[in-house]
């Protein structure tokens, strides 16, 4: 590795003040570095500003897609009001809208797993029920949302997903081989997304079978760039280190990710080693012209090449501070900025001198731009689009604005503060995001700062303490905090986007994708979905067709044996927007949702004799108490 | 059955005006029933009186349990901010907490299923992972909530939940026999809670094991009531007709039920077919003295007793117009209201007429205090305190405000409307819940409408729409829209309640029953969890006891065999409010939460083998991406 000599700041001497202020839980005190500095509570700062307020009937200006962490979805909200407008179920078993139980949606989340995971959890239900939902990011075209899609990753089992924002449903999960987690997920933003690159966070043996079991030097850490809009693995890379959190930069050059573990530990105290960990830099030029080339491996079915080693032709390791966690590229297009987590500092890279670094013409060191000193715990950092970045502090539970040229001014020598303002935030705040703020569009009207604690911030609802997401008005020269909202586990990371750039449908496409399989089994069963409620045996085989429309179900009773296989296909053929059906079969775990115009169905196995209602589970209609029928079993 | 002739709503023309506008989905007019009336529309009510806004750090006045719907979940929210402050799981499957993955949790899931339904789930993952949440309702002392409990039914499933409110957990659940479905849900008022009221909403053959499989007439719809202290079914009556609504007085003698099925037929058509359904009314003292002498019979471990044909000694049924659907005590403790629903009217009873009902004193009709027409398609009644009553018109898409005394002068004769406003709500209002409303002290402050449709109330988020729960505030004469506040499905029903009823705990107390079975085997194991990270082999079975203390697990490794059964047990050592650890193993679908001092427990087989990372999923610390290990699964 290079540069060594080069880093300025001491881990030791940091170390032992932060760790003193490391215990969460504590409401951390004022910062006690940086200069003279603006500290305004949060009583202060109502007084005035944008309101998060937005009355009856009146729309918000933004979409929030907001991950829902360990909770496996993602949720949409509303901005400024900070209202959950959805869910969108993802890496978890939702059980209003059906999901992991349709057999449409048990596509989704099956059709792609590996066949060592089908293997695993072929006696356990088929399904992962739950993961660990972090960074849900949309695509770009030319810098700036397109409304395509958003990307997300799960980091408990190492999967990929892609949400479709015209419908607002997961149609794509992947598994990725080879790397294991997923932790920091960003996407490309110029010319399009494109690639979505995803980190494995912790090395493994390769392939992870049982081989160098505990013999960690062999272990492995992998970075993966998914092709978006195919979903297939484009290509993957070996690293040193580990990978902690990923961006991308404005110009389809680089991606970047930091890097917390250079030490390959294994242990806590391992991974602290070291004074210094690095950021490490992915020329995609030079990668897909490897890949091109058919340089590395082939390996379960992903050619993987090997980015490890200094001076590498692909791959570069910029030293900075030991533990870095957030990466984040300014809207300015030049600069990144690795937050040091560990140290109080961050590292302003100037991405323009990549070419060079890569060229063998400076060091990595040589394309720091600066490296502001900012408070205790800096994790990530967001930006405003007039010159203005916005740091979380983790341990000071503060949010602190800098300014970018300032740094650099007093990078380069000059007697110049870039902070701005701390700002007491409530409590220890991990992400934080403004508005398009991840885009060249970045308008500097809102912050949110996404805090891990909230103690006594809200009623007590007992053990389990939500998360509070606070909303913050940078609009003026001043942070105000103007909302708290609290937030079931866990809002791990968010996007802010302009309302202007998605544009969902309020009714469902007879031809879409989603539903094709059931329409083409229709299709050969003779049945026209739009118009047909039939009972069509197969052997043991039943498939049985309904129509729903408010208030009543195509069929009020069907009958079948005990023991059959029996396929329920139900057809939503009202078109009136916001009229979605349910289908329940009571005593049989079995319920899911049919939006306007939309087929949906579950197959199981009816091993209860008896009558059994079904009913309609989303209040469609004054009767629909009485949209119902019985699904009546024989008994074998 | 008595009464037919008294009933003066001819259904036929009452039908044939509402079933014009029964299509949900239209926008409703504005009223056309009733004399002169108020109508205010939500951007004029904004200007004066109470806010929905809570600032930054300042606290709700009340807690608001929200049903979840058939997501499964309730929801905890504060008011007026309407934030929701965490999610309480109870019949879905839940990916954060671990609910229906932990030992602890599926205990709670599974141990008083029916044998019937164990063999029938055996194959299918042993767990309901779905239900449909419906009425959650706190547990009352001498007419007002005692903080100790609520209870809420899945309709899908047929079960009855209760969740402690000390820790805003769910500690039991029960299945229901005898019974399908359980729609109605509330609890005894007086002299405590006392009985749990479950409606059985369907008829189906007793037992349900194939006989009288397409025998209507056969069918058999069952009350229940549950013993809330041990949630065992004290009683179980068969009624004529079927069960929707169901509530309780404040004398502690009767409950009553609305019932829209006296046809017992299972088509829509015939369920509509005659002009009048009933009032269900409910005697408990006479019901208890029959239980206690034997009466009826003992099916399925339970006690069911014979409430059908007119004349009952237990049970009466009083004609209302046809298909009521809420009925509601007023905290007068006199007056109840049955919301018509396919009728224009609301029927008022008098509660302290029903000792004369069922003495023969007196007919059915003649406990009705007031019958006055509201508008179309009420369905339920929220009450202020003062006299006042507030009646959802689903149809009319509006809330109607109406003064109980004026309408029983009324219905007596006097030229009077009672009707004192109509404010449009936005679209298709359900349940409606007034502050404190459900108790004898209803303080007129609040009002929520759980309106089903939202359309174009919030910024799209495509086909499936969020249902829109509005804040009213009726703190003075005239009612006003503050707040619109989209939810996930589907808030069903819910309940308000001054936050200084509920007390929760922040820290689990070590002695809890939820965990104490994890205490015992570590006992028997020689562990102690507060101290002790130790694997203990038996056999094929391995245990893994690990202590969690920011940011460290107390062990960094464990080596287990492919296919050994793996039992993981946490203790979070932490006794820091807020501070929550999370256990997730990597690519084996195992996550969970321990709170402050609890322990929590998973059992797997570990069929994969190689390294599979562990790591806390919950943020509890500047380290917390460091908490993790290795699980270590030799090859077989």
């Amino acid at each position: 590795m290079t540069d060594e000599n080069e880093l300025r700041l001491n881990r030791r001497q940091m170390l032992g003040t932060s760790m003193a202020a490391l215990g969460a839980g504590t409401v951390a005190p004022q910062a006690i570095l940086g200069g003279a500095v603006l500290t305004v509570s949060a009583t202060q700062a109502m007084a005035q500003g944008q309101s998060a307020h937005v009355g009856p009937g009146e729309l918000d200006e933004y979409y929030v897609f907001v991950s829902g962490g360990h909770s496996g979805e993602v949720r949409v909200a509303g901005l400024p009001s900070m209202r959950e407008l959805t869910r969108i179920p993802i890496f978890n078993r939702e059980s209003a809208t059906g999901w992991g139980q349709t057999n449409e949606l048990i596509k989704v989340l099956t059709e792609h797993m590996r066949p060592e995971t089908k293997e695993y959890l072929k006696d356990k239900g088929g399904l992962y029920l739950n993961g660990d939902a972090h960074h849900p990011h949309p695509s770009f075209t030319d810098g700036t949302y397109d409304g395509r899609y958003f990307f997300i990753n799960d980091k408990a089992n190492t999967r990929v997903a892609r949400v479709r924002l015209d419908v607002m449903r997961c149609d794509r999960i992947i598994e990725l081989p080879n790397q294991q987690t997923v932790h920091g997920l960003r996407v490309q933003k110029y010319p399009r997304t494109g690639y979505v690159f995803a980190n494995g966070e912790d090395g493994v043996p390769l392939p992870n079978d049982g081989r160098d079991l505990d013999n960690p030097p062999a272990y492995q850490a992998i970075f993966s760039a998914i092709d978006g809009d195919t979903m297939e693995v484009a290509w993957q890379i070996k690293v040193d280190g580990n990978l902690d959190n990923v961006d991308a930069d404005y110009q389809g050059k680089y991606a970047f990710a930091t890097c917390y573990n250079s030490e390959e530990a294994v242990t806590l105290e391992g991974s602290m080693e070291k004074d210094q960990d690095w950021l490490t830099v992915f020329n995609l030029k030079a990668i897909e012209a490897a890949v091109a080339a058919g340089e590395g491996e082939v390996l379960n079915g992903v050619r993987v090449l090997d980015g490890t080693g200094a001076e590498n032709k692909l791959v570069r390791y910029i030293p900075v501070a030991n533990g870095p966690h957030g990466i984040n590229t300014a809207p300015d297009g030049i600069h990144i900025v690795a937050n040091g987590k560990l140290s109080p500092t961050v590292t302003v890279f100037d991405v323009r001198r990549f070419d060079d670094l890569f060229a063998g013409k400076i060091g990595g060191r040589d394309c720091v731009a600066a490296e502001p000193e900012l408070g205790l715990g800096p994790l990530h950092t967001a930006y405003d689009g007039k010159g203005n970045a916005y740091t979380t502090l983790f341990i000071d539970s503060q949010v602190v604005k800098w300014n970018i040229e300032d740094a650099i001014r007093a990078h380069n020598g000059e007697k110049v503060d870039p902070i701005r303002q701390k700002l007491d935030v409530h409590y220890q705040p991990g992400h934080n995001h403004t508005s398009m703020g991840q885009t060249k569009e970045a308008d500097g009207k809102w912050l949110i700062s996404l805090n891990k604690f909230s103690k006594d911030r809200f009623l007590n609802v007992g053990p389990l303490k939500p998360e509070c997401d606070q909303l913050i008005d940078i609009s003026g020269e001043e942070m105000k905090i103007v909302h708290d909202n609290p937030t079931f586990a866990e809002p791990h990371d968010a996007t802010i986007v302009h309302a202007s750039k998605i544009n969902p449908v309020s009714v469902w496409d007879r031809n879409d994708p989603f539903f094709a399989d059931a329409v083409a089994q229709a299709k050969a069963d003779g049945i026209d979905l739009m118009i047909d409620s039939e009972v069509i045996r197969d052997g043991n085989k039943v498939r049985v067709y309904m129509t729903s429309s408010a208030p009543a179900f195509g069929l009020d009773n069907f009958t079948v044996k005990q023991g059959d296989e029996v396929t329920v296909t139900i057809t939503n053929i009202d078109d009136v927007e916001d009229l979605t059906h349910g289908f329940c079969i009571v005593n049989h775990g079995i319920n899911f949702e049919i939006a306007p115009q939309a087929t949906a169905s579950v197959t199981f196995k009816a091993d209860r004799p008896g009558v059994y209602w079904y009913y309609c589970s989303w209040f469609c209609h004054a009767m629909h108490m009485e949209m119902k029928g019985r699904m009546l079993v024989e008994k074998a």
